[in-house]
């Protein structure tokens, strides 16, 4: 039920101890997010932001850091729906790399109206895309 | 109490809803933890990873944003201690610009020995530094 | 004649061998565009693009590194005004750093309309404080 | 004759004027160069570094804008070989977007030891690769 992608450890990814600078783990994540809004929401981002004129900005995260990935890794970023609300959908991620979990947590995106710069409710499109791939939290 | 520096959301920081891009503030908060082991601790990075060989990532991370920042905007980033371990060290922080409140959160770094890649005790100057600063949890 | 700022090397600057990484460079590089724009020309960056609707994308860049900046350097950046054209405006720029030159180079801005995404003559305001800036080429 | 890989324009590569900020075609140009590289020269990014204890920094870049890059689109990056020096290696390059082209231009590559910080010849084995992949300037 998890929608998987991968990437892989650039070295502009990596700091001078020779492991990942943590923010570079969002831009990882927000390119996951992108390929999950695309193949499995069925609205890639460019369409999403310069068509339907939404985003879908972060307004909730937590991350736990298991262990630092290493430069040429390559990672499996996996994404789990956790709940979707009226304007919000919560997802947990996991970041696995040569056999080992190097960080998971948990995300809260919101459909924000790009004009207006507030909260809208999901299209009905996404949302039903995204109910469909619901994960019940165990 | 709490550590105070400034920045300014820059164009490298926006995205193509015209609001800080939030793997960005993560950069932003990491040259604010950078400032406050200089000012607060007595020790700056250069040192602390090219003489003294030590690291401190972050192994841990809560956020929540309240509102985006927009181009130009001047950025006050505090910093609090709430806990110090024996190798860990736990911050509370928050970003505030144009009379608001942008994100807050938590984060915890440990003390890495960047030879071993492994945590190490607190050296005794910042242990020190630290427990001095430290911010009772209401 | 020449306009300078200064910035700071920071974590997220430098690179697995611990010297800047290059692209972090241009990040530091149009953040002095920035400041010269706010500065000299006095239209600042959040003005020129939500308000009057114009970027200043770079069209050419040439660049030689002499020497790679370290973590913690303070970074002394200036900007010259070459030649202005009806649209374009080329400036050369060098990085010091340590009491040295880090790089130097050449770049040629070009005012666009946003919407158009096409190249247009300099609003009067912007051209006329290029023309007093403008250094001659010896 | 030519090196190519591919890439796609993420939304952490855009500005606020909905196409790709420039700074981030050189992490996506160093991205190239690493794979060139690993399937090229036969020697990764990390082994370089980590274990042979040499980088590849940039000394010298030249480039040519010529039609931004928009967020979703599938670029294709080469790489050609101008010309290998002792410890230099002068490399065109290309990205070609939507079926245009988006920039070209040339840069210079230096052999440096990391610890001693400085240029020295390039290995053979790497050399030798170079050689073979030689383009003859028109």
């Amino acid at each position: 039920m998890a929608f998987e992608t991968t990437t892989e450890v650039r070295f502009a990814h990596v700091d001078a101890a020779g492991i990942v600078f943590y923010p570079r783990c969002f831009e990882m994540l927000n390119a996951a997010v992108e390929d999950w809004c695309a193949d499995e929401l069925g609205v890639d981002f460019r369409t999403m932001h310069a068509d339907r004129r939404i985003g879908v900005p972060t307004v909730k995260l937590s991350v736990e850091f298991a262990s630092p990935g290493m430069l040429g890794e390559r990672l499996t970023i996996s994404l789990h729906i956790r709940h979707v609300g009226r304007s919000s959908c919560q997802l947990g991620f996991a970041f696995a790399g040569d056999g080992r979990e190097r960080l998971k947590g948990e995300l809260v995106l919101v459909c924000m109206d790009i004009e207006g710069k507030k909260a809208v409710p999901w299209p009905d499109d996404m949302r039903a895309r995204m109910t469909e791939g619901l994960v019940p939290t165990l």
